[in-house]
């Protein structure tokens, strides 16, 4: 870099005094503008320990199949017991501060409790959430079978396991929906934003979903926060489960919003189902591009052409 | 890797002939198929840096809440200084040869100009954009204030700085548009692109966007160069501003192509608008999938079931 | 994280027994619900490294304008031919585990064959690949002159070459498609679920794509694995090849079930295109939204409108 340096050079003295302008402007404007939190010493949730954390856990369900490193699997128990320890230490330290962080954004005392004072509710959750691992793998494994079975051109259970982003983002939100029920401030969001980041599926970690859930590639898929999807459902990519109006904004809050989904049922691409009281009954079929705004009877084909039933 | 190499070893050594005849096709052709940069010894600018100085700035704005160390956050006026050097020296580096790369493309003379003739314009765009830094921050406020409001699934701003990928998309646009409006080449489509990437909401850096700016979800949206939106607009998952017709290709390059937002329109999921002389008024309310190639009224609300005005 | 362990000391102790719980629990049940080669020591294809490959093909292809260190490129025959021993190395091996693992998971034996027994049809697919990749860089680059030609936004073919995603997806497509076609299993599918991931295009490495292939925007694009797409083609963002109904499932494995696309065939944003029996004729423009399941005349317009032929 020293030759580039050198080059700046000239460039950045020019610079300093608008630079110490900017850095004054930035501090003056700190109290005033930015959210409490950032004006505070606190500790913050870490998302890329977060990120390590549902990598962990897939390494897990998955031996094998997510290591950078080509060696022979040793799987003893200890190894499990092993990778269990280290992600249960880490889960503890991310849920402890996301409790505390949002105790002080609320107003609490930092002083006293932030992050120490969060050890037992978050060693609750951690523990909870480890009872809960094993029914976790249960699920995935449901939801491959679902989505090897569901597509035609995947060859095998293990390249669903590999490469396919619809049962990656489910695996995330299955997660995040175990710490989103038990009250965890922050990491369930960030937890659905990276599956959201890394294969547009975008399934907000309150939802409620059902087993064998599949979604064949996903890209633009948005499932909102109160909609409930039964079991042995399958979805498109570009499916919107949303909201009718978000007119009334944050009165919303814990109004049912989104559509009810019954089981068995087929959603394909670029669908959109709005509103709380739309239900969609057992077995029925909604067209591509189709856009719904009311109930559909069980059984039901709905054709994306003209929104009507055709069945 | 040893025992790796061992069991390929033979399979490399047959493969001897076919690399040589490769690597001679791909150095015979190479002045006749590549573009013209490729074959000279310029330095190109760098995708890497040029996401890291984003990353700078967003750590810069909202300290803590971006680090990936879990330090107390040491916030005193030196430490902001710093980073902000850090920051111009990188970007300075950048601009410069973002602009020697334009010229040299361009045909102009490598050998003298690239890239350290270009310290003096490069030096005055830094100083503008440094000078912007603070202006951004109340912009982005903003829209992280827009962004809580407007959705009932926030559970607070620090949550929508943490994790909305809408909230990160107009922050990097705002970034980029500054020196898209400098006439800085390659690096704001760099930026952008690198939001695209990670969030799925492609908006040009020449596009002109208002206050108070949320995206909710965001995977399939695209907002072409010349859209013009007003302040207090809300925009969904899969909305694209976009041009009715590319057919005349090049030539429309300066040429208005993509539609007028006003003030307080709020867009659902997947409508499509499109065209230079489209304009939707101040207060419209535009439904999901609606497919519109004409001018709404303000105030009007548009279906997505038949594209008409059901106010 | 000293600090953070003295914290987090005693819920770690208290959650001990609740590790052991799960640790037995989840190894208990690996025989039953894994899938077999995740409870056998096989080695399994390496994400990482597949990428990795991607990459340095990508070097090799455009030098200089991928590189995360500013230097001079010394664009020698010895380096081409020194990137493309390391490329052939690192492929080999992922084809021999690839081809070794799909045989295992089939049933076959894993002491004898996995995956040094699989060193000649490896061989013989990196050989064939490395023959292509002259032939890929022409391909690459009539889809770059493609973009740069079909979009007014662009401001030169590098801009493409670093910046565009539909460029970067269709790439990533033509490697993965020469090793679809050679029977490589797993890989071909890591590669385009790369690209899908950073892109949000899904191109099903199992397509025929034609030359001059342009791809704007692109999220939410998807290409079904038996599409036929001609020359000339221009495709935006959100639009589907799909299949009219997956509910056979596995059945559907070997059947055409994605559309036929002629030569210099446009399709704007979001069109649904559905089925195997449909046709798109040369010359033809879809438009944004419409969803098309009958084939389409030659020359015809097809509005997003109503779906009608309004030409």
């Amino acid at each position: 870099m020293s030759d580039d340096k050198k080059a700046a050079g000239p460039g950045l003295e020019s610079l300093e005094p608008t630079l110490r302008e900017t850095a004054r402007r930035l501090e003056g404007k700190d109290q005033e503008t930015l959210p409490r939190a950032c004006s505070t010493e606190l500790i913050l949730p870490d998302k890329d320990v977060v990120v390590e954390i549902l990598r962990d856990l897939r390494k897990l369900l998955f031996p094998g199949y997510f290591g950078s490193e080509m060696v022979r699997l040793a799987k003893s128990g200890d190894h499990v017991m092993h990778r269990l320890q280290k992600l249960a230490e880490r889960l503890l330290v991310q849920v402890e501060i996301a409790f505390a962080f949002e105790h002080c954004r609320q107003g609490g005392d930092s002083e006293v409790l932030c992050p120490d004072g969060f050890v037992e509710p978050a060693t609750k959750v951690v523990t909870e959430f480890l009872s809960f691992i094993p029914v976790l793998r249960e699920q995935i494994m449901k939801d491959i079978d679902a989505t090897f079975h569901g597509d035609p051109a995947a060859n095998s259970r293990e390249e669903v396991i590999f490469s396919y982003p619809g049962a990656f983002a489910v695996f995330v939100f299955r997660v995040a929906n175990n710490l989103f029920r038990q009250g965890v401030p922050f990491l369930p969001r960030m937890m659905t934003e990276y599956a959201h980041s890394r294969t547009g599926i975008d399934i907000s970690a309150g939802a409620t979903i059902g087993e064998h859930f599949m979604i064949d590639h996903g890209t633009g898929v948005v499932i909102g926060e109160t909609s409930i999807i039964g079991d042995y459902c399958k979805i498109y990519q570009g499916v919107t489960l949303g909201a009718l109006s978000t007119r009334d904004g944050r009165a919303l809050e814990h109004v049912k919003r989104h559509p009810t989904i019954g089981d068995r049922v087929t959603i394909y691409a670029n669908a959109t189902i709005l509103g709380g009281d739309t239900v969609i009954g057992d077995g029925a079929t909604i067209g591509g591009n189709a856009f719904i705004i009311s109930s559909v009877e069980p059984g039901a084909k709905v054709s994306g052409l003209n929104g009507q039933d055709k069945g």
